[in-house]
């Protein structure tokens, strides 16, 4: 019977190779006995489960955290996220989870056909938030320094009009790389004389490993001006099933996304945005577990390298991770989709390059997460990687 | 410098009388010492606090509990809610509350222009999923049974292809109403011959004040066939801030809707689904606390409808409530909306029929809701109302 009927229209604005392969992956991966560096899961030791019950149990004592609360978030955590950030209550929004802000903005600045630019390789759940609502993806591959500025300033002097210039300016997913001042300053500089929006999509900016001095926001310098608009989320340093993320902007955004916020889902949890406003309040409490998320991870990261290097030798290309959750990895003449094959055989599984590729040919290269296994198995998992990188040649 | 840019396009299928209003007149109706008909919460009191306190700490204990889950939820939850509803777990899909539901499944089957079909009065939450999605919405004054049918064949016969025809089959939010067996059949048999989707937005179907026999599904006889899509929801009878509702459908539109999701939201709270499917498994405890709730929202109903014939005597026509929260009166003569800022004076909110309107002409009408207060300021709540209106004369 379905068969035979139209398929809905927003379905085809999905692409095939982005979001459902890494859904279908992560689906093997669950899979007793691989050794997955696939998804972007935090490590499950370091959700700090304890203070999330104690919070909770705490939090529940008001009656009213178990009703309805406001479209734009529970006063309380509004107030919360802003000192944790340094900004302004009146600039944040809470969204279900940072992905619910990008499909937001995306419904609240594009039309179909309109130009959205991106990097490339690109966070896919971006891309599949912009294909949603139809937008016409621009890529732009990105640099060692960020957004590829130079080129954008091309594109929009030769009439190129995006609606939203989209980047992780902190150890980007997949490509790790972090903007650097000068890049940051551009995007702004554009985006006030074209008047697009950026969108900068942070979850990882706390992570940096070389941050040893407990300060909690680390990115020294955000993009600045009124055009920029930050994504933000508790998944990666408290836990992802709280949902919470925040949206930063101008008033006039906040506004707008209030709206389709009370259309979306009229509102988010009360009692999981007063557990994050809890423990982003206790501020020393906070400087300490992400002091230990940054060394724990900082061990991961150098651990992954180590072995890459170890076992792959000269075969491998990377740029070691100085934050965040991902190596992005080259391993020139392979193939990694026909790799995973062999690599899931021999129970270890990543994410092929190709799945974040827009316009560039991606396909030598890996995302390798080392957040989700501790040290030893990250060693396992290359080792068995090796192993299947020789069955293949 | 915002007043100065275009409006992202999306804001302007935002009806102005509809959401907006309604949003102000809740923050109006939060202020100290106003008497609230005008929400939709649940009593605070018969949320389960204490169980739903323990199940969140039994949950916690799992590790996986923090993380994130599938798009579709979490495995336990998808068992959960279909042993709850008598169903397939392949034919359910968790949403972030029903509006998320109405939200994605009007993104999945509208597009721009495209017909979709509601009552008259609507629910004002559909409407804006719909508008949102640039539906061009049709409405039918609904009848004593339940939407319109006969009017309904009509218009298809005459050439119009709906998507999608809204209602809320169980106690219509806002008129009370409950659609027949008949009204049912009719439904389906239409959605059948002319190829659209019925959306079945039920949160209310357990509240109905007659059931004491402890059963918990109490609709005799849902929408039938393989065009029916039924949405329900914890937030009525555990608790809103949980955010779990749940879609029942055929499996073709689970799928596309599963894929939305993933764009949306990624995901939902692992551990408020886990927490759901620990209390709607425990049948002893739920049947027991449902039956308390309909037994104390019919004493609430009878209360209101009492309170309604005392104090305003011939000057209200209304339908005795048989189920869910709302109690749709008419003062035939009076303008609501003007009555509305007396009443407010007075320290009594409700919202105007005008809200829920789409063609029809319902500017003498008034949702009360019986919900949230308990009995004796219920009556409180009418007193200030019949001096409002006494003033306003």
């Amino acid at each position: 019977m379905l068969a035979s009927q139209p398929l809905p229209p927003s379905s085809m604005a999905f692409n095939a190779i982005g979001g459902s392969a890494i859904r279908d992956l992560l689906k093997v991966t669950e899979q007793p006995g691989v050794l997955s560096l696939a998804g972007g899961l935090p490590a499950t030791e370091f959700i700090p489960t304890s203070a999330i019950a104690a919070a909770t149990q705490l939090v529940m004592t008001d009656d009213a955290a178990l009703q309805y609360t406001a479209s734009r978030g529970a006063a309380t955590c509004l107030r919360a996220v802003a000192a944790f950030i340094g900004g302004s209550p009146d600039e944040v929004l809470i969204t279900h989870g940072s992905q619910q802000a990008l499909s937001m903005l995306a419904h609240a600045f594009v039309d179909p056909g309109d130009v959205v630019i991106v990097d490339d390789p690109v966070y896919v759940g971006a891309r599949q938030a912009f294909q949603a609502a139809r937008a016409r993806i621009v890529a732009l591959p990105i640099t060692a320094t960020g957004t590829n500025t130079a080129h954008l300033a091309e594109l929009l002097e030769s009439g190129l009009r995006p609606r939203i210039v989209h980047t992780v300016s902190n150890f980007h997913n997949p490509s790790g790389v972090t903007a650097d001042p000068d890049t940051r300053q551009a995007l702004a500089d554009l985006a006030q004389q074209y008047g697009f929006w950026i969108i900068d999509d942070d979850p990882y900016g706390c992570l940096r490993f070389s941050a040893d001095d407990g300060r909690r926001r680390i990115a020294p310098d955000p993009i600045p001006g009124d055009r920029a608009i930050r994504l933000d989320s508790a998944s990666k340093i408290l836990a992802p099933a709280l949902r919470v993320g925040w949206l930063q902007g101008p008033t006039g955004v906040i506004d707008v996304v209030e709206r389709l916020k009370q259309s979306a889902d009229l509102c988010g949890s009360t009692f999981s945005q007063l557990v994050v406003a809890q423990l982003l309040s206790d501020t020393q409490w906070l400087d300490e577990h992400i002091r230990t998320l940054c060394v724990e991870y900082g061990a991961r990261a150098a651990e992954l390298v180590k072995s890459l290097h170890r076992h792959l030798g000269d075969g491998v290309e990377l740029t070691v991770p100085s934050g965040g959750m991902f190596c992005w990895a080259r391993l020139p003449g392979i193939d990694s989709s026909a790799l995973l094959d062999a690599a899931l055989i021999e129970g270890v599984a990543f994410v092929p390059g190709a799945a974040f590729a827009v316009d560039a040919d991606f396909s030598d290269h890996l995302r390798l997460s080392f957040a989700t296994l501790p040290p030893d198995l990250l060693g396992d998992a290359i080792r068995r990687l090796a192993i299947a990188l020789d069955r293949t040649h």
